[in-house]
């Protein structure tokens, strides 16, 4: 299914299908037109159409998609059918909302562990996490199956817990430390930073 | 300064030289190449160079950009030379967090208040911040001068908060809450979706 190369943009909106598809399921239909998938997701019906004719289109002219199969064919190609193993790094206000935060498992990410330099921390409960002990992440990180690191600690130590997770075989990061991490070219990082959308959406604040 | 059209996508990209500028400044340099700017961000440098020709140019060819005057220009198209007020809808686990991070105060940001419906939080402070009646959002977020708005409440109730902060006047809003907001085409929404990135890059792991 998968084609040699899919522009990284294109791939950043497949989740933004999925999540739409799924809000149309539930409001009971079953069909859907790249009309109407354009104006939920603010884009053109022909770039929808294009996007979706990467993988090889999914709807027939004039029929619209099927959304049961549309949504299917996306999971799968976003890996989406299986449960993937995530562990957090750094147990601050950010990091406990992360944890308490539902839809990490509605949608298949589970959190399986949650690491702190912070004595008065490790040892403690958060949710349904016991807070390890940063110390030992490099082995423990590994045996748990962890392929998903998230990292909220401040800024100033960021990177090199990267480092370490690079070291250890972690190709997937989210990022929520307000600095721009150095990879190698085979690991994933994705940011989180409210500041930067802020200070982009001031620009057209007159 | 500012040109008549400048692509969405190469105002998203300000913020981070803003960010990685201010990094270069601690670090104690007061010039930069387009070169070293593309490592750091991950970019080629004549992709920067056209960035950064958007709004005129501000480099002299060989010699590198004034990271203090690149830094000024950049933060005045963005309108950072002012505060901008900041109020946050729902007091969760991730409005809580909001509120303690001080990202947004360092940046600019102040948040000055916070409603909730729920009768447990009325009134019990938060940080600084005394949580709100939701009831009366309408009046009390115009009159505190607010601009921006952050959406941190459960996703079924997202959609009818966004439409009063439309319909008083609100032109910018952060979104955490996992919907896509329908909205004016002159208003700005950015989301804020831990599970849309990371499904993103589960399309990277094998």
């Amino acid at each position: 299914m998968k084609e040699t190369f899919i522009p990284d943009v294109v791939i950043s909106r497949l989740p933004l299908y999925i999540q739409t598809l799924n809000r149309l399921l539930r409001e009971g239909k079953s069909v859907v037109s790249s009309n109407e998938l354009g104006l939920l997701l603010d884009m053109t019906p022909s770039q929808i159409r294009r996007d979706l004719a990467n993988f090889g289109g999914f709807g027939k002219q004039g029929t619209g998609y099927d959304i049961i199969k549309l949504m299917e064919s996306l999971r799968e190609i976003l890996n989406l059918n299986q449960i993937w193993k995530v562990a957090l790094i750094g147990v601050g206000h950010i990091g406990q909302a992360l944890i308490n935060y539902d839809g990490f498992n509605r949608n298949g990410f589970e959190i399986v562990a949650a690491f702190e330099h912070n004595p008065g921390k490790i040892g403690k409960k958060v949710g349904n996490i016991v807070v390890r002990d940063i110390k030992n992440m490099d082995e423990e990180m590994p045996e748990m199956g962890v392929k998903i690191a998230v990292i909220t600690v401040p800024g100033e130590s960021a990177q090199a817990i990267c480092d370490r997770l690079v070291k250890i075989g972690i190709r997937s990061i989210l990022n929520y430390a307000p600095v721009n991490l150095q990879v190698p070219e085979d690991v994933q990082v994705e940011n989180i930073d409210p500041v930067l959308k802020m200070q982009k959406m001031t620009y057209y604040l007159q």
